[in-house]
């Protein structure tokens, strides 16, 4: 859980603080630019995947590539790389960049309409990809800590049958409309509900509360987060029992333990829920040992692979 | 309603196919592009307006300035311009590309995180413009004939509690997938309910429908637009009754008459409507005299302004 590094030839690489691939060519991330007609843009039509780099390693690439396939399928896609040139991409923004620790982004978009054509099913899609020093959603001092999170009250979650969250997506109004909301009441996160009062997910993250013992995690209407997999994986192995159905805030609000899960940052406690302590206001034991399972996971072959 | 047109000087003029504004220069569309790190992309944290130009006018400029600038200020953002400087950089986009017929759009997006940030608050937002040829949403041959159109069974409208539709944005996945259906139904076009089966609207339009000589248009859960607003404000001129309340399909399917309105083509003739004719499966007289008194308008002193 160091802080991200950088090589030593940073200071001469104009790769340094990122590096991206635009039509077929790497730059630097402060120049990398895509068009502003593409409907990934104007219409949000476009999917995503995030993978973390981390001391010199991808962290469960193949899961995430295999994510992505499925959802640039999904929206009817057809990127110009397959998974293989995917893959070459990843790894050359990676190495060109000399981060050991990155946050790994690729793009599909629908693409530039052709002039005066309306028809998505015309348009050329679009690949990018950048790799950018690693985003911690909660810096490390912040999750030694724990973070004060609030149950959204203005704005529900997107229904998926509007928008399917599994296919990860922009869409992101809701969720930034969440955190403004935490800001307002002097809270640093968001979770947000569905229109039935079920609890669903926040702005790049998923859920966990421990009750009695048990993890439980909303089973729909969220991203199928490779983080949140992880974490029930390796509580799994840990003995700790999950049940990944859906609850309401009743369940939050007499939680033992919080936590929020995502490749920007891995296992990260909520200790205050609309400003009350989560039990007794501190990262819990559970917490903090999947904390230190996740990041110890991040050396292991089974799920890490070298960047090369 | 004829086709748009270009002035003569268009084949020696680099802006001819559109013309942009990007970081306080003019670029032509072509090159015209937007940091891949701007969360207006990357969270579709942005709000944008489109302002039609007909021969060499805009039409109703200041009413879309005005709702631009109140999406916005509801957005907390802080363009770089202020509504004179948007009009401004609106009428040099325009006048740079020669265009007589344009789409001019505006769009203010929250900006590009500053490294390690995660707080939007922070970040600077930004404001893009182009003029472009004008886009039919329905070119006018088709527009004469009509269109067939469904209703979205798989598909549900995003719930305004989750993104408020009146602040005009780019979460089509909704409205996409929506058209995806009508493509594979053999249709053109889709209209979508709310999750209480209530009509709202379909990708870049408002829809009314004409019953017994009244006109229906819904009341919320869908943008507020301009072309809708000039409907209302034309059949009241014309003794036409309007009324603006929610619906359901039914009323729809019992319609004389149903059309579309939106800035990219005006008001739009819908003949077929879930594989049935709507009405005699014609354009209906209410329809044909709206749809002229639309384009009649757009020299009106009172609502068109010279492109200076």
């Amino acid at each position: 859980m160091n802080q991200p590094e950088r090589s030593p030839a940073a200071a001469s690489n104009p790769y340094a603080d990122g590096c991206a691939w635009i039509d077929g060519a790497l730059v630097p991330i402060a120049e990398a630019r895509i068009p502003i007609l593409d409907t990934g843009f104007t219409r949000s039509d476009c999917t995503y995947d995030v993978v973390a780099v981390w001391h010199g390693r991808f962290f469960r690439l193949e899961d995430h590539l295999e994510r992505f396939e499925r959802s640039w399928r999904r929206m009817r896609f057809e990127p110009p790389l397959d998974r293989d040139g995917i893959r070459d991409v990843l790894h050359d923004c990676v190495r060109a960049s000399g981060l050991d620790d990155a946050y790994v982004e690729m793009i599909v978009t629908r693409g530039v309409p052709v002039a005066g054509e309306r028809d998505p099913r015309r348009f050329a899609n679009r690949f990018y990809a950048f790799a950018i020093p690693y985003v911690w959603l909660l810096r490390p001092e912040q999750q030694d800590a724990g973070i004060a999170m609030v149950i959204a009250r203005d704005t529900v979650r997107i229904d998926p049958r509007a928008v399917d969250p599994t296919v990860k997506n922009f869409h992101w109004g809701d969720l930034v409309a969440g955190l403004f909301e935490a800001y307002d009441r002097a809270a640093q996160n968001v979770v947000l509900l569905n229109s039935a009062g079920e609890v669903t997910e926040g702005p790049g993250f998923n859920i966990f509360a421990v009750c009695a013992g048990t993890l439980w995690t909303p089973a729909s209407g969220v991203l199928q987060g490779i983080t949140r997999r992880t974490v029930i994986e390796l509580a799994d192995r840990a003995g700790i029992p999950t049940r990944v159905e859906m609850f309401g805030v009743e369940r939050l609000q007499a939680a033992d333990e919080l936590f929020i899960t995502s490749t920007a940052g891995g296992v990260m406690p909520v200790t205050r829920l609309d400003d009350e302590p989560v039990g007794n206001g501190h990262p819990g034991p559970l917490t903090r040992t999947l904390r230190q399972a996740y990041w110890d996971a991040h050396g292991a072959p089974r799920w890490s692979s070298s960047v090369t």
